[in-house]
């Protein structure tokens, strides 16, 4: 299959693009740098990429991301970081999708887990948004597409990255998995973790 | 208890001003338009509605609502209505609620149910981020200030005003039950149904 992975610098994204590689698929890798670029807080260049690449039978976004926020303290912009990309812009990329995949084709978008934690009640609204988004959109796509959201809880490298204890985190390599998964079996309007 | 009932013109609103009167409250009625007014769209009107009535123990939203789109045809306009009035207005409202409640007061907020059906993935994206939203952000609030959704499904008023068989659909006055669950006992980060 020919599959185009966006945030494909990041640390799930690389590890979803080297993964779908060894099972054989051809990838593109978009990012917002680079020879395919894409910024997802612009849906118009989710257009130009989709059109500039020709249809392809994958579609995976691991390219959004967010921060804690005060709920009380931060300010509007602060707090709703993460609106336009990660869920408006998956949402967007989902809508232009069908456009430009083959039939039976798959769409794979990033949610994240989500906890009653300090900080942490804008993610929790964009990641429940996006599986709940996954599971009710699946319905409405054509031709055979389908469309599923992988949920990642904290990432192993991420958490090293940041100078603490990776042991808590589940290795990219494994998260992977479930994006190869998304890609490559019947799944449809699902949450995977 | 002295609260405030935005979206007091509405079926549901309405409901809600009625039973928290009986129940002995004093209820303030705001409103898109009449004398305390407020637009859910622009968070400063919020501010200013907050600031003119004083002091409040208990802030009811039902102001919000949401319309069917189509996933792949719908323009992004089109499709993201409710983004900014129920998602984050009622976003914005809860994070400057307590600096006009007193102490053990409530904030409750509007959701909705929804399901996997055609037109309904944004409408979905919206209620379940507001009821992890009320689950995750009510673990912040200080002094004892609560926070819930009630999450209505079809209401029977509702239906009929449509022209369509309300016998699906539950009574407002019913609906209007859960909000004054919400403000009068002690839940707290809840989705109520």
């Amino acid at each position: 299959m020919k599959a185009i992975v966006i945030g494909a610098t990041g640390i799930i994204g690389g590890a979803v693009a080297e993964a779908l590689e060894a099972s054989g698929h051809e990838v593109l890798r978009a990012a917002r740098r680079g020879p395919l670029r894409v910024d997802m807080e612009d849906p118009g260049s989710i257009d130009a990429l989709l059109e500039s690449v020709g249809p392809v039978d994958a579609i995976v976004c691991c390219a959004a991301s967010g921060r804690l926020a005060s709920l009380v303290e931060s300010s509007d912009a602060e707090f709703t970081l993460g609106l336009q990309g990660k869920l408006l812009g998956q949402i967007a990329l989902v809508r232009r999708a069908p456009k430009y995949l083959r039939d039976g084709g798959s769409i794979t978008i990033t949610s994240g887990r989500w906890e009653a934690l300090p900080g942490g009640s804008f993610a929790a609204v964009v990641n429940a948004g996006l599986d709940a988004f996954a599971q009710a959109a699946a319905v409405e796509l054509p031709r055979g597409i389908r469309l599923n959201a992988v949920s990642p809880g904290w990432v192993r490298e991420t958490l090293v990255r940041l100078g603490m204890d990776g042991t808590p985190g589940t290795p990219a390599a494994e998260i992977a998995g479930r994006y190869v998964e998304a890609v490559e079996s019947g799944v449809q309007g699902r949450r995977l973790t």
